[in-house]
Formats: C-alpha cells, sequence, structure tokens
C-alpha cells in the first residue's frame, strides 16, 4: 500500500503518528519534510546531530513551513560523569539541547541519562548524579517551555548509555520535580519485557508524567553493540497495540513516535520506509 | 599469581568457590577434575552436553573420585513452548536433566525458563506456562534429591531464551512451591542493573530460596548474540563483592560458583584461567 493509500483509506488514522527522523536516517531534513506532507503525516521526531548541521534555525523553519509539529528532540542527558569538569561541560551541553529544543518549537527535549564511568560500579550513587543533573536543568528548561523527559533505556544498556532501566526508576527520578518541568519517555522496544510496566504506566500517566511514546519492535538475534537492531512495528514479539492501549488508558493524548534504528530499513527508499511504517503503524499499533 | 601460590597464600580462602565448567571450557572433565585437585577446590558446576558426551555415570564416579561436589547442573527448562507436543517434549527432557542432576549427586537443577514461541507477544502467558511445568517437574525432582532452580535471565534474553527476567519475577514462581522443592539462581551478571534486586535477595534469603549464587561481570560492548560476552572476575561494572555480602547477609551459606562465558578465556591456558579466576575471586568477591 503506498502511503497515499494508506491516508486514503484511513482519513484522520495518521493523526497522532510522528516520524522519528532516525527512522528514515536516509532521508535529509527537506527530504522528512516533504515526504511527511505527501503522505498526510503531520509531525516528526528530530535528532541533535541532523538538525545542526543543517541549521537549527533553518529547521525550524522548514518545520513551520511543512505545518510540521516537532514532538520531540533527542537528546540531553550523559549525565553521570564523576570528573566535575566533565559534568560541567555535560550541564552546558544540555543548556544548549534545551536552547535547540526551544527553537525548534518543540516541549519535549528527551533525556538518555548516561552509564557508568570506567571503573565506577555503584549504579546506584550514578543515577543519583541523575537526578542532581535534571535538578539544574529543569527550571533553565522550563524557562524557555521545554519539559525534561527522562528516557529509561534497556538494561543491556546500564553500563556504557543509561543508568535508568526501567520506568519506575525513571519516574522516581521525574516524580521529585513539579509536572510540567519533568516527565518520562515510553518506549516499547526498551520496557516490553518488564511485568511492572502496566502499574508504572498507570503511575505515569495518573501522574501526568508521559512526555513521549514511542514504539519499535523487539526482534533477536541482536547485532554486535546492540544499538541497531530494531524491528519494524509487527515484525518482533511486542505488543504494541496492547502498549498504546495502556498508555491511552493512562491518559496520554499526545504522538505516537516510531523510532526504529535499523540498517535494514535505512537501505531502501524513504517513500517505502515511510508508506510501510504508516500501513504498519495502523495495522499493529493505531 | 599461580593457582597453588594462591592456594598456600589464603588456605581455606577457596573453600566456597565452585567453577562452573563452562567457564574452562577448553578442559574435558578429567582435566577439569585434575585441575580443581591441584588448586584445592573441591566444588563445580557442570552443563548437560558434556556430561552426556563424557557419561553421567562416568562423570558421577570421576566427581566422586577427585572430592568433587557438583554445586548445580545446567541446565533444564525451555518450558514455553505453546505447542502441547513440543511442551511434553520439554517436559521428558527435564525429567532426564533430573535424572542426570540426581546421578551427579547435585542438589540444584538450574532452568532456564525459554523465551517467546515464534508469532507470540503474551509474554505474561509465557510466563504462566513456566509456572506449570515447574509445577508438573517439582514433585519428580524433589523424589530424587533435587530441587529446580529458577534463574532470571538478563533482559536482553527475554524473547529467545528467558522470559523470567528479574529476581523479583524468579521468586514469584518459586514461592508457589515448598521451599525445598523450587528455588532461585542469583546471578550478577543478569541482576546487577536492577535496583530492585536488594530488597529481592533479602526476600529469597529469608525465606531460603537461594539455591545458586553464581558470578561473571558486565562488559561491553555486547558480541552479537550477547550469548558470549561475559567478563573475568573484577574486569567490569559489576560490584561483585557487594552482592556476595548481600547474599551473606540475607542467609546463604552455600557455593560462590564461577560461570564466564568468554572465547577470551576459553583461548588460554586451562591451568592460567584457573588460577586467574582464584586470584580474583579473592580479590574482588570474597
Amino acid at each position: 500500500m503506498s502511503e497515499e493509500a494508506a491516508s486514503r483509506k484511513a482519513p484522520g488514522a495518521l493523526a497522532r503518528l510522528s516520524i522519528n527522523q532516525e527512522t528514515i536516517k536516509q532521508w535529509s531534513l527537506p527530504e522528512l519534510a516533504e515526504g511527511c506532507a505527501a503522505s498526510g503525516i503531520t509531525q516528526v521526531g528530530l535528532w541533535r546531530a541532523p538538525v545542526q548541521e543543517y541549521g537549527v534555525e533553518r529547521a525550524a523553519r522548514l518545520m513551520r513551513a511543512g505545518g510540521l509539529t516537532v514532538t520531540s528532540l533527542c537528546r540531553g542527558g550523559f549525565f553521570t560523569e564523576s570528573d566535575a569538569a566533565r559534568r560541567a561541560a555535560a550541564l552546558d551541553d544540555n543548556r544548549r539541547a534545551i536552547d535547540e529544543a526551544a527553537t525548534l518549537e518543540t516541549g519535549t527535549l528527551v533525556l538518555v541519562s548516561g552509564g557508568l564511568p570506567p571503573g565506577d560500579r555503584d549504579i546506584a550513587a550514578a543515577r543519583e548524579r541523575v537526578a542532581e543533573a535534571v535538578a539544574v536543568l529543569a527550571p533553565y528548561a522550563a524557562e524557555r517551555g521545554v519539559r525534561l523527559a527522562v528516557e529509561p533505556l534497556h538494561p543491556m544498556y546500564a553500563s556504557d548509555r543509561c543508568v535508568i532501566s526501567t520506568l519506575g526508576q525513571a519516574l522516581d527520578i521525574a516524580e521529585r520535580f513539579p509536572v510540567d518541568q519533568v516527565g518520562v519517555v515510553v518506549d516499547t522496544y526498551h520496557l516490553w519485557w518488564d511485568d511492572q510496566v502496566p502499574a508504572q504506566i498507570v503511575r505515569a500517566g495518573t501522574g501526568g508524567r508521559i512526555a513521549a511514546f514511542q514504539v519499535a519492535d523487539w526482534v533477536t538475534p541482536l547485532p554486535e553493540g546492540v544499538l541497531l537492531g530494531r524491528g519494524q512495528l509487527g515484525e518482533g514479539c511486542v505488543d504494541l497495540r496492547g502498549f498504546r492501549e495502556q498508555v491511552d488508558a493512562a491518559g496520554y493524548r499526545g504522538a505516537v513516535e516510531v523510532e526504529i534504528f535499523s540498517p535494514a530499513l535505512w537501505a531502501r527508499s524513504g517513500t517505502e520506509v515511510l508508506a510501510e511504517v504508516a500501513e504498519r503503524y495502523q495495522r499493529h499499533v493505531l
């Protein structure tokens, strides 16, 4: 089914869909804007590096001109350095990320908290350093209309990428701050295995803490480094619709952002991938 | 430090150490028995395939002759098939595993529960199938002096190997059965990232449910397939001594079994690896 057929077939069905640009990494920002317009998709999630390369102001103008809402900017974070100078540098970089989010008029900056510094074996202390950094940054972000979104990453990333591994841990940090300043990300790829997730989604939704909902499927074998092995929607073992129904039941009304890191998708035509995502979104998530 | 130097240096220091045979996979069973005897190590963990290849009765005689206690047999499990014939076959195979454990005079059969069958997206139901299989097998095992040990594996194995991902989930299943019939495995490699683990170790220890304590370190990058990337003791980010102190404080008095799957260790001299494990065990775990 082409993207036009998808939008013809189900008018309004794509209203909540947001395309994270990493899903179609082979596209430039103008190609992404054009592709979304052609498909009736009005929301995108962006990443800092390609936005900086294109120019932040210029990217913001492009999104506005295309009628596109930026649902999230990835990513701030990496707060867990124990060295004072590195921590200060990380805070500075996060202030720039917040400024970029404000320029892009997105309300949500996704935070990937950081892993354990070399030689460090105290993950509880590293989690506390995350909370301390959020305390410093949240008011700065709030002044610029940006909310920080703590993202729990799958436990396989706990040592080198993100010491926040469960939705419960993310909420333990977020709830220390005003609800309009700090929320959490619910990402199916990271959380699908956890039997505590249904209760934690209720906790997050009831508290108004769900800042973003991202979807990708889980497939194996995992590739070396485990970063780029996410599955296309419906290809793996995640009950994507069940997740979406749970966040909806918990009161979430925001975007459903498709974020798939997959060399297999990147090797194909962007137009074809976008059409497939739109079709599978309707079949497996909506 | 050689293995002899290690045992000379700390008499009795290796009393709780058990060497899982997969850690020194390059060794045959007789080499393992000989190496342990030369190093003052009196306990080993065994795996079904190499034991079957050598002969189960013959392996039992070899262990007895060497004065070696078998602390655990890996592994039973793979209970999550939805197909009735396959589930029956899995139960039969597990009865054989129990018989083998009894022959080896080990009280502990480690269970790796199994992943999700292809196309299955209901992980909660798969976990229930695990509990149902344990219900069938636990009395059979108890009659033969064998206790089933439910092992939670890291969540990165949840889809293809083990739907039981946390110590809490393992205890939720184990506690449905008599304490002398079903316990759990506490393995640092699988559990180190989880902030609920300290409380769950107390729960497990208080209830007398810790059937085995296994140690390995966590290192990255993870290799493709994520099976064979475990770290030598002290090489990674796990607070191994902290874990050992927690299981001890919870009342565990059993073996500390070193189980490291690492091609880097397998490529070296078994004698050298055993000496290194003994030395690092004393430095990082004891």
